[in-house]
């Protein structure tokens, strides 16, 4: 069967037979603490488009995809690789841009990058590999019915954001950015740790991602509309296909959780994902599925 | 400057004046032994093409170009993250062949798939990325004029197999493996780790690899022809362009040296390498110049 007809999710389904693949990153067991291992690809076409974003904001939001599977398992990124492909008719500038957007990024959170490899390719397409600790990782698994579901930030801002830019409109500076140049949540998921039964970052939008952590814990999740915090300027409709790179994580109803986050639901017995009371289908941003 | 006139090795200068590259991996320093950290590309028409190998060796090939750079440190590869860059038109069962290649050979070294990330690109395009271990690992620096230059193995056996394979000539086995499914020398690598004052394995073709020693001891290399061990069937001139995934090293001399080693030269003050006393340009495989 043709990938296109399978979709990602799908074939992901299919690998988990033969790979200990479903976490954002693997957890390396050691001595005194975890590794967190991971990597990400962002593709031209795909991912983000030259027309679109800068060169400095594609190395930008390429590695903070990756700072933020680091973020979900309430680790600290340490070391990074980066994998160029590149089209031959670039400009060397072009590639230190790219860089620079990378060593920014990396700066603002102590993350070394350390090597990597740069070959030709015909689209623009990054892969960022990190390598990162964590003394208690989260996994998407561990969330208990009765567990409450909360996120951190607002969401929607990144769909939103890739519209506005699409449709070349001025202004609206904060919801480019939300696409641009998103914060993976490192901060919040070093405190959330020590609070979640279960953790994942929006990568694929809310829906689908309540749904992973479902899938993983063999349980359901029920949010309410009215209570989600949804970004200004942006509607629910986004929220459904926004990589906001905002944590999602469920945790014990009456303990404490920090003024960050907001409480979107609870966790439910009945497998699935449900919004006031209703299934919702699995839907958000998917590869390979024709549209 | 456009990449395609500037090749890789120019472009790679650029980079280190901004980034910690040079070393076929990056030595983590930890408390007991260090962690080695790197990746490789491989993309479909530079790399291999769908045409002459199977997705099996495709999968076997990109991996073993990567465990090849902890060989060449004198290490052992311990964890592995795929990212796959496939065509949507692609068949599942393609995806699962890839991987097939790529479990059987990290079987073979005791290393354990753990993750990765799956997205449509318009080419086949496979970035690996491995964590590896070094007790006392071996860097591209570190000989003296005086040592000796060894290899493992014999070359040119993997652009004589290429040659081969793309004639579609029938027979010579031992050729088309070298190209479709090398071998890293990751047994040699932990016996030379003990005797090298550097180290390197041939990705790029012999002539080129020597000039890397070369430049980052800041000596030459001095071989002699008729002294290389050159695979059946293969010339010298395969040997140049040659990625045999063999490794290339320097040792002091009057040290006792493993017997699947050959001497080929040694080093001198002089910068460049030099064939029978002759200074040979730099030239090899190498990515974005235009041939």
């Amino acid at each position: 069967m043709r990938l296109s007809k399978i979709g990602e999710f799908c074939l992901l389904e299919n690998l988990k037979k033969t790979l200990p693949i479903g976490e954002d990153a693997y957890i390396i067991p050691q001595k005194d603490k975890g590794l967190l291992f991971c990597c990400d690809t962002s593709v031209e076409g795909r991912h983000f488009l030259t027309s679109l974003s800068s060169f400095y904001e594609i190395g930008y939001r390429s590695c903070a995809s990756c700072i933020s599977d680091i973020a979900a398992m309430g680790g600290n990124p340490l070391y990074c690789l980066i994998a160029l492909g590149v089209p031959g008719d670039y400009e060397l500038s072009a590639i230190f841009k790219i860089y620079a957007g990378m060593k920014d990024i990396a700066a603002g959170f102590d993350m070394k990058i350390v090597g990597g490899d740069t070959i030709e390719s015909e689209k623009l397409i990054i892969t960022v590999s990190i390598l990162g600790s964590a003394e208690n990782p989260i996994a998407r698994s561990g969330s208990k019915p009765g567990d409450l579901i909360g996120v951190t930030g607002r969401l929607g801002g990144a769909k939103k954001g890739l519209e506005v830019l699409k449709k070349g409109l001025q202004g609206f500076e904060n919801l480019k950015k939300r696409y641009l140049m998103p914060t993976p949540r490192i901060k919040e998921g070093l405190i959330l740790k020590d609070i979640a039964t279960s953790m994942i970052d929006i990568s694929d939008g809310l829906i689908l991602d309540l749904y992973h952590l479902s899938t993983s814990s063999n349980n359901g999740m029920s949010i309410k509309k009215d209570i989600i915090p949804i970004e200004e300027g942006a509607s629910f409709d986004d929220v459904i296909y926004s990589d906001d790179y905002e944590l999602l994580f469920t945790f014990p109803s009456q303990t404490p959780f920090p003024k960050f986050a907001t409480i979107i639901g609870e966790v439910v017995d009945e497998k699935g994902v449900f919004l006031d009371g209703e299934k919702i289908e699995a839907k958000g941003y998917e590869h390979f599925r024709e549209i």
